[in-house]
């Protein structure tokens, strides 16, 4: 590609180590400036912004060069006057790469935000608005404190298969997968292969997409979503509860170390049974909590957790808790759902019951059941929603503004 | 879980530092063996094994216990005379957590290996083998090793759909899922989608299953397995070519200083055309290089690469190299093909034009192609099959090996 002569190639953050050298910098037009007989061309590039200032017929080229088109600029690096970048480049050689369409679907550097929508739709040319690129490069990061934070903690990354033949759930829709013939479908969660998986790793985690066929167009739901899964041998609920508050701290402390602008969390996470939240929101016992109830109870906290939540609103997996509750509990944040999990039940004859008792038939489970006879241990777990995680870390009030291509009822594309 | 007066809880490696104290332990039964009134019990753990002393009472306890069962133990570290464990556990206390069947479907305990399709169908037990655990936690280590490496390389990781509404490489088959009424499929690769997010982010990288509805059962093929792949704005075929190779050797020399038994790679990867291996092997052009071929070629070489394909041969969005060949390369180790990349072609009327020749309508690359549209740099890339290079890195001749629940044809479950 660089032929020999080519000048050495930097980005934007290093014009100031390179003051006084001629270098080859590459990015596209975010915007052009003409002033008498100079063109100053705004230049991005994944890392930031730099002036570019083109003289004679180099003013002229640059000065009708269409917005967003990608360009090799070559020139040397001089202290710039301008307050916002204190370096500019002097080009004395241009070569447009690609030249990009005079009407574009939005413009990245306009100051008035697009329709998201329009931006989803065109989401490569909105990320070049520095603004939206951070979402995704936070969310980059934070992937990458999770995997850290569960392998220093002992828990080994695994993949599950995610075209499956029986619902792991139980309950909740599935999309249909024709898989040679026959009937097959995307998993909802890895939750069976995690708690098989503790029999002899003993403490696992999986990142992944999951798949869930609900039509319901909502601001916090997705048909694709990602999910960072948890589960280990010999803890209890509150133990695991314990991992997940830990790691969120960690993230917020992590991010904060970055630079990012997240505010660092003091305290232990509140901790309400279900039967106080419904004493405190006059919902009867074993009533699901909508979102409407846990918007107001949550209105005036951050992160806390709800436990013990009736057995007959949890999966069948869930560890009873004397009669009728069980040793469950979600992570919320207001009144937003981010995480759920507990203990699970570990005896074969308990699992098949609790599978009869959801309408559920054992038969169905028999590839799953068979490994609750081979010394399975006690074993709690939980899955966090990656996605409203990072709602809750940007401040964005819709699911569909931290994912790069949303998968709703109505977007099968981009 | 744990009352207030249970001891320390320690795993197998932490008994010499416990030495002379009172612990818990926990795991699986992994044999027993009895001498007059002792017994003793192998215990296995996600970290080892350890033997535990049982006299008098206890000792007939546990010479009953059914292998694999899992069990809590207390007792005493002291220095054993055992030449295998340094150190053992005179328990004073067991309980049974799990009792296990005392007929499984295999012994972890044996050192005669069980069929592999028996082991892949009891994988949570075919796990109690430490052999077989190891793959499982080298995988683990492997993809760390890489998103470390990329992340320090300025890759940004991305997650892109997996259920998607055209085909991204054109050709081949893909399992298809019933989207709300409307047809969709499973993603092959996340091609199309990287690229489009050089435009902003300049240096991406995916880690994610993938899916190809293609019916033939060979150890080297699975219909659900996963890519590592990379994609970069204003690199060619060579400098994506030195990543990957930089990184196979990252991994090497990272998993040796982790005490894994690899070799250290020596030496650059060699480099030959597609008509050097032709003129080597008397296939003609244009014709596709089969596993004989390869085998044949690749037989006294490990890391390779094969470069400028024939056009024919490679995806569409190829970048054209002269008329009949292509700016593309395969890694190879002996015979086997682990990764594929190449430059793609980054204008607009070109990508048309290739599509057209490829008997693709572009119309239905609508979504992707109105990119090219917005300044799209020069960019580059690969795909590795991540599996594949597990074979290679424990030496396992079937991919069905190194991947915890494998989906092939024949295997929707477990």
């Amino acid at each position: 590609m660089k032929k020999e002569s080519s000048p050495k190639r930097v980005q934007s953050p290093e014009l100031g180590e390179n003051e006084g050298k001629y270098v080859e910098l590459h990015g596209w037009v975010h915007d052009i400036r003409i002033l008498g007989k100079l063109t100053f061309l705004i230049i991005g590039d994944p890392y930031g912004y730099y002036q570019a200032v083109l003289k004679g017929e180099l003013a002229k080229k640059g000065s009708s060069i269409p917005r967003q088109s990608y360009v090799i600029l070559r020139g040397n690096v001089v202290k710039s006057v301008s307050k916002i970048n204190p370096y500019e480049v002097q080009v004395n050689y241009i070569e447009i790469v690609n030249e990009a369409d005079t009407v574009l679907p939005l413009d990245p550097a306009s100051k008035v935000q697009s329709e998201l929508m329009t931006r989803i739709n065109n989401r490569p040319l909105d990320l070049r608005d520095s603004e939206e690129r951070k979402i995704f490069l936070m969310r980059a990061d934070v992937l990458h404190i999770i995997r850290d934070f569960l392998t220093q903690n002992g828990f080994v990354e695994v993949d599950t298969p995610k075209i499956i033949a029986t619902a792991s759930e139980g309950g909740a829709e599935l999309f249909k997968v024709d898989y040679f013939g026959k009937p097959a479908y995307l998993a909802q969660s890895p939750q069976l292969y995690k708690e098989e998986l503790v029999l002899a790793l003993g403490k696992v985690f999986e990142i992944a997409h999951y798949f869930r066929a609900e039509k319901s167009n909502t601001v916090k739901h997705l048909n694709e979503f990602t999910s960072v899964d948890i589960e280990s041998a010999m803890m209890g609920k509150f133990d695991v509860m314990k991992i997940l508050e830990e790691l969120i701290k960690h993230i917020y402390s992590s991010l904060k170390a970055k630079g990012y602008q997240v505010n660092e969390l003091k305290g232990n996470f509140p901790i309400y049974t279900y039967e106080q939240v419904c004493d405190s929101t006059g919902v009867n016992f074993g009533e699901d909590l909508s979102s409407e109830v846990l918007n107001e109870f949550g209105k005036d906290k951050e992160f806390y957790f709800i436990i013990d939540w009736p057995l007959s609103l949890k999966p069948f997996y869930t560890m009873p808790k004397g009669e009728k509750l069980s040793e469950s509990f979600d992570l919320m944040y207001k009144g937003l759902e981010l995480a759920s999990g507990g203990q699970r039940i570990h005896k074969y004859d308990l699992l098949v019951e609790r599978l009869k008792a959801n309408n559920l038939n054992p038969e169905s489970f028999a590839e799953h059941l068979k490994v609750y006879r081979w010394g399975m241990p006690v074993h709690s777990g939980w899955g966090l929603g990656f996605d409203r995680l990072m709602m809750v870390l940007t401040g964005r009030n819709n699911i569909r503004e931290v994912v790069l291509y949303p998968r709703d009822s109505r977007h099968l594309a981009p």
